[in-house]
């Protein structure tokens, strides 16, 4: 059978847009990619092997995306997709951030800690294995079904192979389950990064925005046995200047679209979810601001956690303008319309779709009620930002040896699905990872999310009592984190592998800590999976089915963080707000900077201007579908040469999580010749020009 | 004619709810409070004396309200109104928020540096004038020409006059216009506060919630020609034991309601005005708190805008809650509904009322687009919350001169209605107060502003570029604060006594900056005022006319700010998320505490612990209509004997800013039995208990 048979036989896919997928509308996964729609929109002629060489140069590096651009394992992403690593490798004294990382010699290229990247290699189907598994149940049993079953699936695909990584990915909202398998790199060295502020000019401010003028690249080298790894294939990098109008095709990870929520689950999202998202994110991003302006040591450690909650933050008021948007909703809501009425109006279909309307509708009070708790306590996971902890990375790693030595008690298939067999090497990879911790930094986290969590949930909540016994905030955050030895990463080895023993022996307070709050917290997420995810997921498959039935085969799923291709062309913006070419030079960049941070231009690519051609293209729009976590994404041209990485897309464009605006989406490009410039002209690594092949 | 007969012929006033007002409904004016209905509510028989002694014994204290208690000038209100005069006369050293304030003779009272208070002495109707004044004209001229008008009415009736003050209060959002003339008392003295953590036990937590355990009262006195003044009557003391069900009525100055608003108006208020307040609210709070973490003087400094900041912002957040309530805004759609109904099914009524809600939509999308500015730049008065420079008390002085100046050079009339006549001597009292300022702290806000402001209007943006020029933020601030020399009070009385003349010859670096933004400015303001306001403000007369003309005589108008009456019983809660008797005592208050802050008893408050009977009644809730400026009301029975004074409501009372809710409305009171304890058996304050008249 055809993956499109497959899907009809299931009845359990579905479009995106209530009338089915536009042109330059989808991120598409590659076994199911439009080739023909695509050619006919472009006008291109792409086929099954161009599509194989383009996965097979695609990279997951952590939450971003990246491509191979040489035979030695050479891989591009943006800079700020290697933000952390650098901050990891830096110190205050020797801060990459501020000089650029421009080793001289590949021997100099530097292991990114806890850094791992993918290629995906394989895709089958295994929807009914799941969908077997879960027949017959309701509530959180039918999801820990199912959970327990992709959990052997992944494990009897991937054994306990290193270099492999094997992951069922849910895709229609349960219409579809497919097995990814990936090879796997765990040492992946930094390999150039320029200075950030010539990623990073213009700051939070021009960040989600356009004309921008951030050369937002950075190199990776995937390593094997110690020596760089060969790919089966690699993108050929192409630096001519950019035309407008050239047909071009996105290949990336992007992160998660909620485009087949209905009306009243998107209310649910714009009363509840993103205001308290956005409320707490922004008072934390007012206690770091004023942390980083206290010394020079504080600003270098908040620097990355403050321009990562801003990116978060702003992306959130995206977020909310589009579901604010009358325009937007009315839209969204004629849509739905639509589809009720198709389905209603089919007895079969209205039969078989059992008003999933109705079923969400039921389900959004419960869901409202329940989120602050869910969220504040086990990160909303999917659904919100909150971090639990603030992110504090001592807790977290408290909380992965309690929950993981809790859960390997268990058989696999009865754990928590983040603690099955499948899952644990990428847990420990993380876990035993060489990173630094500031306790200073950790303690602002704390606080803030202690404190939040109680005003949220109120003092008199039974887990908020729990969580905070009789101490206050900052007096139990500064005990947890002054006692803890957990920053020491033999110290947290030896716990895991200890196992329940080690956790109970252990009078680490952190440990004892978050032993001492499970009952509260995991009951939290207990209610949450029952009450909502559960029946959220059982009625999302029913309307899933209905809306492929309804609307036929223009359909692709929501992003998963897994690889799609997107497809669109070189193209400006001309609506109201958003107005401009789509190229900006090194021209612009002169002329916007007034010296004053965020406005400054990096010393070193300032010192080379005389150098550059002003005119030479640095960021560019195209009119594809993209969203967080493509970020890095390779963008190749219709002979799979890559032109540039997309590294942002406009605050307008944030709708896009809810549905593609083609008048209004926009991805923002670094040009893979502002990049050359960059590493020729200004950061001297001429070896990696010769590398990619520049004459 | 009586008042009830001008409304008839006027035709302009209006219902509150779409069905008229409901038993203990209604912030009502004194000159037209239902005698009757409430008398048949209450079994109560109260009459036109009650009235009047009830008004003449009413204070207005700032934005506060208050009572007087003795013959000599002897006033409560809650210690949260005097929290800033407080903070005024402390110094870190001696710091009467630690304290409390407990002077033991008369002569030991201090003045409240600017402080005012206010009883309102007569009413009369002026609305015939007002509307001939704008009659033909439209947009910023009409608004211009009544204002205009209004205040050529205030400086007739009042003249130089120090010891009054007049006002033209727009009530029933323009249907009616009133005459208010105050007696005025410009020398207001600190007599008692109790420490600040008795008024504040379990602080922004337990604020908006009960049960509550907050001894949150204050006495200040009346001076007249440096000595108590002599009123003309007061509220007797009642520290009996209160009894639920008693019939109570609330008098005092509620700031503001929008029940008048359209449910499109509202969606504005929803999806911008709130989330724009409360995120950027949000971030002054973590740089605040933050900031207040860095030293015991940092802590000093910011407790008191900490504690306003937090209690704005919990504000906002009942408000969202309320507009983001399917249920609540279901039954305003109804009434809404019903209301277009009965003026569409009246030829005549339609015809006049010319449909006011297709005018005021046709609005909402300017409104949309101009907030941001108007409320970043100007204080978005009367919608949001927004502080101007973040409440930089050096930029708002600044501000003061200069435009004062830039008026003053003009004739009353064609001034911004703020330096009318009949307003220069309040603005001149609240310049040349004796307040003291903190460069740190004024540099947190003017840094949080500017910032905030550069954000949301983007880098772009003219204005924007005028406010900071190639300065970033930090810079700007920096240095306008370090270089002005405005925090001396004589150099600010120089400058405003010298006009125009003096400000342009002035080197101050702040007053030089507000002079270079005045153009952009006014301009964000002026647009407001011209596209959003004026055409608001006449839509809103048609409708209020058409309301009342739909639902008769049960009306009363929005609050402004401006002295009412309201009614209700002491009873308790019994609805989801808000269970709970009308009574707390000084034994829950034991039982709460756990000695971490904000739930430690203060220290003189806990050494009294065995002196105070522990079923002496705290605090208790009533189901009367109050919000915002209602603070420090005084809570009378039916033989006008004072219970206790009103300091907080519900967070879910919040949506009374939108519409009553009997169910859920509560006022939350302070009981003069409390305090009299606390002065009797904690503070040592036997003279004011004597003076009180209690046994």
């Amino acid at each position: 059978m055809t993956s499109m048979k497959l899907i009809l036989a299931a009845t359990t896919a579905l479009t995106l847009a209530a009338t089915g997928a536009r042109a330059e509308e989808g991120m598409w996964t590659f076994d199911n990619f439009p080739i023909a729609r695509a050619n006919e929109t472009l006008g291109t002629s792409i086929d099954q092997a161009w599509l194989d060489r383009v996965r097979l140069s695609s990279v997951k590096f952590g939450g971003c995306s990246a491509g191979i651009v040489s035979g030695e394992g050479l891989v591009m992403t943006n800079n700020h997709c290697v933000a952390t690593c650098v901050a990891n490798l830096s110190t205050q004294a020797v801060n990459y951030a501020e000089t650029g990382f421009t080793p001289r010699t590949r021997e100099e290229e530097v292991k990114c800690p806890g850094g791992t990247a993918e290629i995906l290699t394989d895709i089958s189907d295994v929807t009914e294995r799941v969908r077997a598994a879960g027949e017959g149940l309701t509530g959180q049993a039918y999801n820990r079904a199912r959970d327990a079953e992709i959990g052997r699936i992944e494990t009897e695909a991937c054994g306990d192979a290193t270099d492999k990584r094997c992951q069922v990915v849910t895709l229609y909202r349960g219409g579809q389950f497919k097995l990814y398998t990936y090879k796997k790199y765990t040492d992946v060295r930094l390999a150039f990064a320029p200075e950030d502020r010539a990623a990073t000019f213009g700051g939070d401010l021009d960040n989600f925005s356009f004309p921008r003028f951030a050369i937002d690249a950075a190199f990776i080298r995937l390593y094997e046995n110690d020596a760089p790894a060969v790919t089966a294939t690699h993108f050929v990098w192409n630096a001519d200047k950019p035309v407008e109008g050239t047909p071009v095709f996105v290949t990336g990870s992007p992160g998660a679209t909620q485009r087949l929520l209905t009306q009243d689950q998107l209310f649910t999202v714009r009363d509840v979810v993103l205001p308290l998202d956005q409320l707490i994110a922004s008072e934390l991003r007012g206690r770091l601001i004023r942390f980083s302006e206290e010394s020079e040591e504080n600003a270098f450690i908040a620097m990355d956690p403050i321009v990562g909650l801003e990116n978060t933050y702003k992306r959130g008021l995206g977020r909310m303008r589009a579901l604010t948007d009358p325009g937007f909703m009315a839209t969204r809501a004629e849509g739905e319309t639509d589809f009720r009425r198709r389905v209603v109006s089919n007895p079969e279909l209205a039969r078989s779709a059992a008003d999933p309307w109705g079923a969400l509708t039921t389900i959004q009070p419960i869901a409202r009620e329940l989120y602050p708790a869910y969220a504040l306590l086990e990160g909303g996971t999917g659904i919100g930002t909150t971090p639990v902890a603030g992110g504090s990375q001592l807790f977290l790693w408290a909380r992965t040896l309690v929950r993981g030595a809790q859960e390997r008690a268990k058989p696999s298939a009865e754990r928590l699905p983040e603690f099955g067999d499948a899952r644990l090497s990428g847990v420990q990879s993380a876990l035993f990872a060489e990173r630094p911790t500031y306790p200073a930094l950790e303690q602002v986290r704390m606080e803030w999310w202690l404190s939040k969590t109680r005003e949220w949930l109120t003092v008199d909540n039974p887990a908020v009592r729990g969580l905070l016994g009789r101490e206050s905030p900052e007096e139990l955050s500064a005990r947890l984190i002054q006692g803890t030895t957990l920053a020491d990463p033999a110290v947290r080895r030896a716990l895991w592998e200890g196992g329940m023993a080690a956790v109970e022996a252990s009078d680490d307070p952190m440990i004892k800590y978050l032993l001492s709050i499970q009952d509260e917290t995991r009951a939290v997420r207990s209610d949450w999976e029952t009450r909502v995810q559960a029946p959220t997921d059982q009625a999302a498959e029913r309307l899933a089915a209905a809306r492929f039935a309804a609307y036929g085969d223009t359909v692709y799923p929501d992003a998963t963080g897994t690889l799609r291709l997107t497809y669109g062309k070189i193209e400006g913006s001309d609506v109201p707000g958003q107005r401009w070419g789509p190229f900006t030079t090194f021209a612009g960049l002169w002329d916007r900077a007034t010296g004053s941070a965020p406005f400054d231009v990096a010393p070193k690519l300032l010192a080379a201007r005389d150098e550059i051609d002003p005119d030479t293209v640095l960021n560019m729009t195209l009119s594809s579908d993209t969203i967080g976590g493509s970020s890095g994404s390779p963008v190749v041209n219709a002979r799979g040469e890559m032109l540039g990485a997309n590294f942002d897309s406009t605050v307008l464009t944030q709708r896009n999580a809810y549905g593609y605006d083609r008048n209004v989406n926009r991805s923002v490009i670094v040009t893979t010749g502002a990049v050359t410039v960059a590493l020729r002209d200004v950061y001297d690594m001429g070896r990696l020009v010769e590398e990619l092949g520049v004459d």
